[in-house]
């Protein structure tokens, strides 16, 4: 019944670092990356590969930045029984900030770009395949890219050396018959690569995106415990876990995590279904005007806020 | 681009009492009615309907009952613009109860039933379509219900008067695909009949499910406000109003009302994404077990929620 090329990678430090500028405690990175290992998740993203020029270590967490001696903190000395992978976002990161892959516990790095940047994402990508690197290019905020750009950056991306290119619904602004679309779309102009799925759940689509891309033959699938990640958040581990029928799957030390690490950040900071990153997912939007509004003291005010992003007069 | 013929039908405080005992002030159902009214929402559903023999008004607020005097105090004496509706459990009413639909402001009656009750459900429909109310059948937990049973209630439906049945996922087991192929058996085996769809969101599918529902020609499309409801609840209103295309849809009250009347019943009671719903959801059971558990001084240890749901032991 499984498919065995679908490959689960968990965002939850990387994602859900945009939340809090990653100022994860070390046992929560362990318990997520211990829990991974035994759920049989395939790659766990620790956080963003930064050069330390492109941020400052006072306001950012270790997780900005991958530095080897942070990770070898976390993983130790055993064999690692996951793959661990690395964000990478154009314009913060020098080329010689990245180690070669021998020097590191490094096994994939991931190029996030915008539309525009496309030709800069695959420099990038292909000098980190000859480190030695495992790599994809993230492809944001499509849901914003008329027909033509996006089809001249999938021909670019074709020609790329890049193994697996990603669909990312950056701002939770599609249904399932957009995900079935862009699918096809990706799988016939990308011959020989791999496609995968990064959703955002404003829509609470999240999930049920990840499933359409699944059924249309996507197999690099994006998730995090509880959907922990910006704004609305991220396909939850813990469903997309209970939904693949591979055996190897354990949703259990998910399941105990969440209740140990996971839960306790609820308190503090609100990912997840909320009506402001329900406006801007609706309107296809950054979430940042709805993060700032969720930050603020008057968050529940929901009303004047969807106002606003509309512009309708405050009757 | 908009099917005329979908209605959609508001379960805000028929479903949401089911977490509450229905003990909601006036002013809450008033608001509801009001916003639903704006929104241009087709049916209400104010509550069930219920002998006063069945439950004690001590312990249930007045829309388990749906009083002609408690009705009427909400919705007052200027014409509706929206129909009302009022759900039936099989064995909770007597006929002789039901009034007359001339002395009613009721417009249509929904009879819940499991599988096995099917024949006493369209016995008492058809008393109220004789009685002058619009009614439907909604055939829960079908998620549990073999493939030879199912058929031959559908036989039976489809032998009814009754015009109206719904598809319904009582425990959020459903994936899209699974309601693609249910919604296709309901058409085929009902002709001529309009179906009806109602999901919870156990594993965050309720909208997903809604619109894998519309896709297949379901045309009766239930909702609540922010998805309040029994256990995880239901489909959200505000995000099935933003999808529907028809211009007579308005979501601007629809948020006003999450926001001065909804979120503070957030406060008192936990209907949503929680792991213990999610677990009932995945394991297609009641939600009893995971109610039960939320309202307990222990909803957080999730964890032993789930190994005691699927015996796993307690390591």
């Amino acid at each position: 019944m499984f498919r065995p090329e679908i490959k689960v990678v968990d965002c939850t430090v990387r994602d859900g670092g945009l939340m809090n500028k990653w100022q994860f405690e070390d046992d929560f990175v362990l318990q997520v990356y211990k829990a991974n290992t035994k759920a049989g998740v395939d790659y766990m993203e620790i956080g963003y590969l930064s050069s330390e020029s492109a941020f400052s270590r006072d306001e950012y967490g270790p997780w900005r930045f991958c530095a080897e001696k942070d990770i070898k903190r976390i993983i130790g000395d055993a064999e690692k029984k996951l793959k661990l992978s690395a964000m990478a976002d154009i314009g913060r990161i020098d080329y010689d900030d990245i180690p070669l892959k021998s020097d590191s516990s490094i096994d994939m790095i991931r190029v996030a770009c915008y539309v525009h940047q496309v030709d800069s994402a695959i420099t990038l990508a292909h000098h980190c395949m000859e480190k030695g690197y495992e790599t994809t290019i993230n492809l944001m905020a499509v849901s914003t890219v008329g027909i033509r750009d996006l089809n001249e950056a999938l021909e670019d991306l074709a020609r790329s050396k890049v193994p697996i290119i990603y669909l990312v619904d950056s701002f939770g602004a599609f249904y399932s018959e957009d995900i079935d679309a862009l699918a096809v779309k990706y799988m016939e102009r990308l011959p020989g690569k791999t496609i995968g799925i990064h959703t955002h759940n404003n829509q609470q689509l999240a999930f049920a995106n990840t499933i359409a891309a699944i059924i249309n033959g996507v197999n690099f699938l994006d998730a995090s415990f509880y959907g922990i990640g910006r704004g609305a958040g991220n396909c939850p581990m813990e469903l997309l876990i209970s939904f693949l029928k591979n055996p190897k799957f354990n949703v259990d030390p998910i399941i105990e995590t969440i209740e140990s690490h996971v839960l306790p950040w609820r308190e503090k900071i609100d990912w997840g279904y909320f009506i402001p990153y329900m406006v801007t997912g609706v309107l296809n939007q950054h979430p940042r005007s709805a993060m700032a509004h969720m930050e603020s003291d008057k968050k529940n005010e929901v009303t004047g806020f969807y106002r606003e992003m509309t512009s309708l007069p405050d009757v």
